[in-house]
């Protein structure tokens, strides 16, 4: 963010009536701070609000300085991939429990964004993935995911199996439900579920984590940032790959999933004194014990 | 089986070319030997065999003192599930490695078949699940699993969410990619896979083993064979129900499963000497530690 | 407990002063109902309270009715593997947050033992464990577990190798840093932290849980408790063995730790209206789920 | 190593007596071709040997071009550690199976080696850990570990409680039998066993593994290699430090263990075509599946 952003877009949560009183007093308080506002269109849309520019998430990419976004972490991914070809600065706004990338509490907006204007925040950049589906040789189908791309059968047909090669190297064919290839972001989205570690988001690194892996050896692996991973469906039906919530569905055999770091980066403002250990230990409850029986 | 079994089916891996040879020279051993041969419908079709009884599932259920099946894991499996409402003993021959539940070498087939019809064998008894799904009332499908009920999401379609109830009692409401109701012989399949313990044939119990669960503690339970478990939908699109390999897909919000232990058992015969951990030594690859680096 | 228990012993947490009042309280108050109330020494010594009998755990087992524990469920544990020789019922209070087999709120003491004095209640049975260290055919140590018989190794002294039969076969040699071997009250305790599942306390069920096992297909496996285990030292320092809190050191090479369940059992009284899901809902946090970033 | 390296050190395993004629072996090949041969102390102790050059570890760091190991994993780890500070490389040969990182068969010694002096290699850079005990203020120990350093409870003693810092900002404070913070090398050792995931070695990362936490939510993280990691213990009795092999036991309430990545690097020369997936794939059986009951 430059020193002082003066054209500041407003992004909101998907058809949630909730937060429109908030962003229009948000939106007032730039104003009268002097600020030019822009609303997202969609969120303009749904909130019948008036009085302000209205623009898509790609103009808001060339024209703001920072956007402020109000809603969940759902929120946040969806337009932190859209904007991240246009290295937008993100501030994140959540109305319910905090978020793992949405930090500061509704109540508290207006005393925490005047600080974050003043210059006292914490900025933080994330990696994303960039995939594209090859299918005899043609790319048929390319996306952007900021958690993760996601690899998996159909319900009730039985397992997939993929071939995966790094580097242009033979890995392993793995039969699974799916695989999780995860950004550090996504390493506590579906990865976690499925078993995979924490990754700090300064870490270089893309982790890769089967889903019911037949194999009890098959294990997540941390790779560094720069590889390339190809993913190639070697038998099974009904096989879809996932860009964060854009599915690509009926893959076919000999499909071919090639992933690797995009080029561009999100970066995140937080409030002055954020810390990413605090999060995940809110987030994820680590002190609270389940009070075991016994010693 | 009856000390000396008179009549027996024979069952052959679907399609499997490769042990048509094996089961017309087991068959022709049985007949010298002075016992029926049945084959089973299907078997003896693909087999294009003749000169021999012909039966279907339900036939040799209701005429059979013993069937043994030539095939893998899969083919007892099927034939198992059909077989247990009427009580018939099952022997398994794996013509590749070894299974779980077919353990005779399919090399050692004669030899072995004389001494378990002379009486020296291993009698065991496996339970079964069934199942009903519930819509407004009705009930609008039931099947039988011999591994496992399993309730999961479609492919690229998010979570899905399952309120769980057990005897009456409310367990939890679970967002994950599904739950998996397992018997102890399931207990090495797919519940194995999503992280599930191991069951020992012999234990009166049913594990529920959770999918890539959201909540960190969702951890596998061990019920008594007794409890009734009933899984609603409590949120999800595309979700399917699978008894082994027979799916019902298309759940809806509300839709109700109903997974109990059956009235019915399986009756495995191993070769003298068999032992379930020797079994599980073997397919677990228990003894080969991966050597790891250092002390 | 029979329908009108006379005679009721009372067991307070080892040096907490916090519960003295309220164990006077409800002293007082089945005082004043009729029924003898018996102190267990350590209780009364710490407490320095006065008019009311004094009894070893052995005494109040051959002459209690009944046992009210106030404190955590540590406190129920070390006083119900004392009393399971004698058969008498016990009832939980805790002072803190509810615990797995302390379910009573301190502040609802009194209404809820009402209550169960006039026969409101849940009667439950849970197993334990027997085990005795035998070393060149002699028995040098016996102990009884509510929660698990734990086989570990020192800190700092590399693996320790253990090969265990069940039943007179041969189960596998297994390396890791321990085996614990639980019961199904056991199963939320040390067993969950090692990523054992969790058993249903009416379950007839032993789970053998390893510890950091080399073998990464070496999962938690549960068998029938008619079960015997038997553990050898196979090789490794400074291993010990632990029944609940007592710990056997300096176990030696070919030294055989032999664990079965015990011929007794405890016998919890809960409120009317307890069910197990529900304490394990709570204890786990099953509905809270960590937000995941994302859909 | 540089392109014609004149000095070679060969190190055998300890107590090896199976190496001495390999060695011997080895030593009159790399004589013969003109390079001069060193022996490491203890391993010509071992083989009395005689009519070569003897050195200590850290005399073959200040004089040899490259040192050839013949063992296994656990003899590299050793000298690697020793070696480090000097930027030998090295070259491991296995008697036994393959090791994770002694890669060429022990019959293969002679053709192998005598392309990878020909400069047919693949170099590959791994890095150590390195860490201190701070008591009162004062350092009393400091170590280096290839693998990971390990902070854990004495056996039988309850668990220890110990309070992580990272970069200064306070992570958690973690209940559990300890907390492993290993190096990607170490990632398929202990931190494995752990339910840690893989870290390939070229990831510029360190993974952190508690061992049985009591709170199901504290899972494997993966910091940027730049962090340092304050340990303190905050609980619990009989705790040890290990940094690979080197024990520090007796730590105390308050003490520190700091971790950080070491300033030294290993450089290990593989034979051409090595690859570490390779390796993975091999040790870990990936493609050995467990033959699943069913579909």
């Amino acid at each position: 963010m430059t020193s002082s952003p003066k054209t500041i877009a407003l992004v909101g949560k998907y058809n949630a009536a909730g937060v429109t009183h908030s962003i229009a007093e948000l939106a007032s308080f730039l104003d009268d701070a002097g600020h030019t506002v822009i609303f997202e269109a969609e969120t303009a849309q749904n909130m019948l609000l008036e009085g302000f520019h209205v623009m898509s998430a790609a103009e808001i990419g060339k024209n703001a300085d920072a956007a402020i976004v109000l809603g969940g972490d759902g929120t946040m991914l969806g337009i932190a991939r859209q904007l991240a070809p246009y290295n937008v600065p993100l501030i994140g706004i959540n109305q319910g429990r905090l978020g793992f990338i949405t930090d500061i509490p509704l109540d508290r907006t207006i005393p925490v964004i005047t600080e974050m204007l003043e210059g006292k925040y914490v900025a933080e950049k994330r990696s994303l993935l960039q995939g594209i589906v090859v299918r005899d040789g043609n790319q048929i189908f390319s996306g952007m995911a900021f958690n993760d791309v996601v690899v998996s059968r159909g319900a009730g047909t039985g397992m997939v199996e993929l071939r995966v090669d790094v580097d242009d190297h033979f890995m392993y064919n793995q039969r699974s439900d799916g695989l999780i290839v995860s950004t550090p972001t996504g390493s506590t989205a579906y990865a976690l579920s499925a078993g995979g570690p924490l990754l700090h988001p300064s870490l270089n690194g893309i982790v890769m984590v089967p889903i019911a892996p037949h194999a009890l050896s098959n294990r997540p692996i941390v790779l560094p940032d720069s590889s390339e991973i190809v993913i190639e469906i070697a038998a099974g039906r009904d096989i879809t790959v996932n860009f964060d919530m854009q599915s690509f569905a009926d893959l076919m055999y000999k499909d071919r999933i090639i992933v690797k770091r995009s080029e561009h980066t999100i970066t995140f403002l937080h409030p002055q004194g954020w810390n990413y250990y605090d999060t995940l230990r809110q987030k994820l409850h680590w002190n609270e014990y389940p009070s075991v029986v016994g010693p």
